[in-house]
């Protein structure tokens, strides 16, 4: 028996001692924790332990210092560059059954959740507290998980990302102590900023075992609007407008003309197949939800705007939106049997419509159907590649785009990640993109991690 | 002639060939740069700097790394936690001459400024561009300060503190390496969150030298108020309110009954000597405005508050606002000669006000006059103890009450600095507030500063 081999045996004799059957090698729970939603190759763990309490977690960490065995966090497994799969093997910790809502505190407008609980698990919990965690990144996923990714979604225009969003985090560290982060004070001058820290930082510094988030009142008023344009630089021209009036909105989301589409298609509707954006509105004063609706308007009827159609009703409003919700499984019919790989790029909103562009324009005669849905207002917009998985021409045909567009978003200024993070898919993209501020990076992961023993492989190469 | 001393000759030596004239150890420079605004010690340096690049920056940090000799970062001098004092000696760098506003991107509403620029001086450079740097500490201080510090002020209860504002930094490293951190990117999910490590690292990491902050749109209608009321906890409950129900508060600050007092004396106003808000109301709507001022109103008059008035016209709303912008001077009258020693702890709201409350309890018997005033929305706020600095017993009480006050903050799940700084003066609370993470900060501080040269003695002790 290698050495290796004989530290993960050891190893996960020892979580068995530790958690009983919370701590499996069974096939089958391997399998299903060697991958995300991604299209990333799976690989899978030696070992997957549950723990119920952040000193389990710490117990855990401390078996894999002792053995020199990885560690990956595991939350809902919903993420996109395969910051899950055990590419190194190692001890998988899956955090899903660490989903208590601990906290809510109604007149701080915060919340503590165990890192396992989901985004609309802490909803539910809020129901009767007037209260909501805006941060929407579509799937359901763990809070721990949105923690490590700086996630964010349709909302961030309006209340910003996981960046905004989390107070203060208790994270188990590579050698298993236990620290908290942050105060539940609203702001502080005190130390470094060790939650902004560990947040985005894809379980390579630590483990985030629990999350106090900032809350928001739900809105008193709501509606949304949908505008089609002639022109996609006309739609673009109008999130700039928009912003710079002023107007809070509480989401723009834009949907290109294949997008567009795809959804007439998919969901038996007949937007113009043209460049669109979609709004809702948020405020604390119904005449102020008209007064934005009408300001909003007015900007896109001077920028190619047409048929502006504003809805206040909950479920004409839900009709409106549910476009935008499906555009996944919309333009994954345009393709049966395709899966999607969504590009991730966000550059200054100065340079969207330039950005989006240009990369139509080298996506032309691209073997695969390309639809694009964007988060206008933050300069973050996905492509959706539709591609036959089974394809070597096509994967390397979308690695070629994609390579080239996260490029074209880094000499605009932005960014290879809007909100999904690195993972494995991007790590090659970090030098372009740091330059020498990476090997700072390095120094940080170094400094935590000598070992490299958390999430190894992920986001940095350390020596 | 001890190392230490021929080291520091050597540095200046060098520093001179380097800068000229703008490198000097004549005594009345050193000792302009000896001290802040704070009751702090003086310390001066061996010699300052005042460069006019990054490149030069890098410079004089590579000076001080071949002759082991510190560094203290100094902006507009305006921080009140002596953490411009050079306790350890060494090499100054003052950033005022490097004060260009480098760009200002209308578009995505950002501007890039040399570290030097005050806040003041980009606010007049953008006068044309309908925009505003919106975070306000009250001095004018520098932009580098102000992200080194993690400062905020009255309006970040809407538009957040410096955490929120900075997009990006560049930092000369204490090798001499220059890094950027961040991007022109709204929001990105790509690597270590470099930008919030240095925001509020206050000089021990690095010296900043260029920021990238956000900018926000003049509003459209502005409007202020001010309202008394029975009780201390009506006003804080009021300040509670008002943020559940979600109106969009741009200032709400509290002052007590003696800062009431003591404005009515210096700016001859009659206002009633009683707990006391000021808000500022801002929106893209006119209409919105009335409305939140109407919110306000009822759930203040629900929770004893009293003759609550309202300005709209720019003179009415300047008048209206010169007591609260007139607090400090107005306190220091209360007492002539006396010195203001600023505390400034910041907790969840929802122990704002039995925070307040025992805290004047506990300044029955004070041996000077106490005045309070605080960012309400943010939990934030400031005693001013206007002492004899000439007197042991008085610094020796002020020690003890804020000493006290502390502590009292940080059981109650809140912080010793809301946006001062630790500095010399806070150093000795941060084991109370944060526990076995002050060791993770220290790790960090190792890492990046091995020689402990960045900014020495402050903020964190460093075996």
């Amino acid at each position: 028996m290698a050495p290796v081999e004989a530290a993960i045996g050891a190893a996960i004799d020892e979580l068995k001692r530790l958690l009983g059957a919370r701590a499996t090698d069974a096939a089958a729970v391997l399998e299903q924790h060697s991958h995300d939603e991604s299209y990333h190759p799976p690989a899978a763990p030696d070992v997957v332990c549950f723990p119920h309490t952040t000193e389990e977690v710490s117990a855990i960490v401390r078996v894999s210092a002792s053995r020199h065995v990885p560690v990956i966090p595991f939350g809902a497994g919903t993420s996109l560059e395969g910051h899950v799969n055990a590419i190194h093997g190692g001890i998988t910790i899956d955090l899903r059954e660490m989903n208590r809502v601990l906290r809510v505190g109604a007149e701080d407008m915060d919340a503590t959740v165990e890192a396992g609980v989901t985004r609309l698990q802490l909803n539910k919990a809020l129901r009767s507290t007037g209260l909501t965690f805006t941060v929407d990144p579509g799937a359901d996923s763990s809070l721990g998980g949105m923690a490590a990714t700086r996630a964010s979604g349709t909302t961030a225009v309006r209340y910003g990302t996981m960046r905004e969003n989390v107070l203060g985090l208790t994270v188990v560290l590579p050698d298993g102590r236990i620290i908290k982060t942050g105060t539940r004070a609203r702001k502080s001058s005190s130390g470094y900023d060790l939650t902004r820290l560990f947040v985005g930082s894809e379980g390579t510094l630590g483990v985030i075992t629990e999350v106090t988030v900032r809350l928001h009142p739900l809105p008193e008023a709501v509606s949304a609007a949908v505008c089609s344009f002639d022109s996609m630089k006309g739609a673009i021209d109008t999130v700039i407008a928009t912003i710079q009036h002023g107007v809070p909105v509480a989401r723009m989301e834009l949907l290109d003309e294949t997008q567009m589409d795809a959804v007439n298609r998919y969901s038996k509707t007949s937007y113009a197949v043209a460049p669109t954006l979609f709004f809702e509105f948020h405020s604390d004063s119904r005449a102020h939800i008209a007064d934005q609706a009408q300001t909003v308007q007015a900007l896109a009827a001077e920028r190619s705007g047409r048929d502006f159609q504003w809805a206040t009703r909950l479920e004409d409003r839900e009709k409106l939106w549910r476009a935008r919700h499906d555009t996944l499984y919309a333009s994954l019919a345009l393709r049966p049997g395709s899966r999607a790989q969504i590009t991730d790029v966000c550059v200054p909103i100065s340079h969207l419509a330039e950005c989006i562009l240009e990369t139509k324009q080298d996506n032309l005669g691209a073997p695969f159907p390309i639809s694009l849905v964007g988060h206008a207002g933050d300069g973050n917009f996905h492509l959706l590649y539709l591609l036959n998985v089974e394809s070597p021409a096509e994967l390397e045909a979308a690695r070629q785009l994609n390579e080239r567009l996260v490029m074209r978003a880094l000499r605009m200024g932005g960014t290879c990640s809007g909100e999904h993070g690195v993972g494995t898919g991007k790590m090659k993209y970090l030098e372009a993109e740091h330059g020498s501020a990476l090997e700072l990076m390095r120094t940080l992961k170094r400094a935590l991690d000598p070992d490299n023993r958390m999430n190894p492989g992920k986001m940095l190469v350390v020596d």
